[in-house]
């Protein structure tokens, strides 16, 4: 199973770090040896948007070009980690401003994606784009609109993107309206 | 804006951190001055179910006294932080095996809540109950079956708990089928 195991000091201390199993529980925890506080590791939140532009035939996704590691050169959905201080929304709205400049109508959460392997669930929104002017941030080369058919599915950063444009794309051929997918990846 | 700030010591090598704002960043993140690694803090995930036995008049729902703090002696649906290793829906069904020892056919994700002043977000499935055996374990002090005119309103352990089942109960009450709630407390 998946364990981080990256406490090798105490933050609160700074004294050695064990990973055992606390009496009053069932996995090994980061445990410190000096002040014998334990530290938890959880899962994290990656929040981004599936930025929609036109309808019918005529309807294009946005994507971005990164301009960072991990996956340098590959496209995405602007998306990002969740911080402390803001809520799923925000943060999808957040980082689609800061990669892509975009401005949007933020809609639903459409996909809720376990990425077990990495700790992580990925969550993205339907969003309705309200311009085609983007502006996009220090980690994005480049952010442009796709059609279906313009889509790199072979330039695609992460797989929980390449699963968002298929559910949305497969539920606009079958005339689906809108609702959550959730689903695990890997 | 919430923020945990909970290190002083630097978990890879035990120096002292200082929040400060890295060079390509906007928020402040726990940096050590000693290795110079940063460590970033995020909202974590409680995940949990609500577990429904009956249709119609008949229905109940599955609450556990909880057996300890925070809010001991206080109603709540099961749930739990989600750990690394596990799917949310896995997450949230182990936690209703612990807590309930109630056995269930797990559906999909009910409600989302952000709570953002205390750094997390509650997700909450929909559950059916295939037996009204339970079987709490050390965190219960009792888990029971309540129709709506029972449920203790006035001694439930947390607001996502409380929003969670007036949204089942309206929805129940007009007729509409289960669809996501998203929303935010506090």
């Amino acid at each position: 199973m998946f364990h981080a195991r990256r406490y090798k000091h105490c933050p609160s201390c700074g004294g050695p770090v064990e990973y055992r199993v606390p009496a009053d529980d069932n996995r090994e925890r980061a445990t410190c040896l000096n002040c014998g506080s334990i530290h938890y590791e959880n899962p994290i939140n990656v929040v981004g948007t599936l930025p929609v532009w036109g309808e019918g035939e005529a309807t294009q996704v946005l994507l971005c070009k990164r301009a960072i590691e991990p996956r340098y050169g590959l496209w995405t959905l602007p998306a990002g980690f969740l911080e402390l201080g803001e809520t799923a929304a925000q943060g999808a709205q957040r980082e689609t401003d800061e990669e892509a400049g975009a401005r949007i109508e933020l809609g639903p959460l459409y996909c809720l994606l376990n990425v077990v392997q990495v700790g992580q669930i990925h969550l993205f929104y339907s969003a309705r784009l309200l311009s085609t002017e983007f502006n996009p941030g220090p980690e994005t080369l480049e952010a442009r609109l796709f059609h279906e058919h313009e889509l790199p599915w072979d330039q695609l950063a992460f797989r929980t993107v390449r699963r968002t444009l298929q559910h949305f794309f497969e539920d606009r051929r079958l005339g689906r309206p809108p609702a959550l997918h959730s689903g695990d990846i890997g």
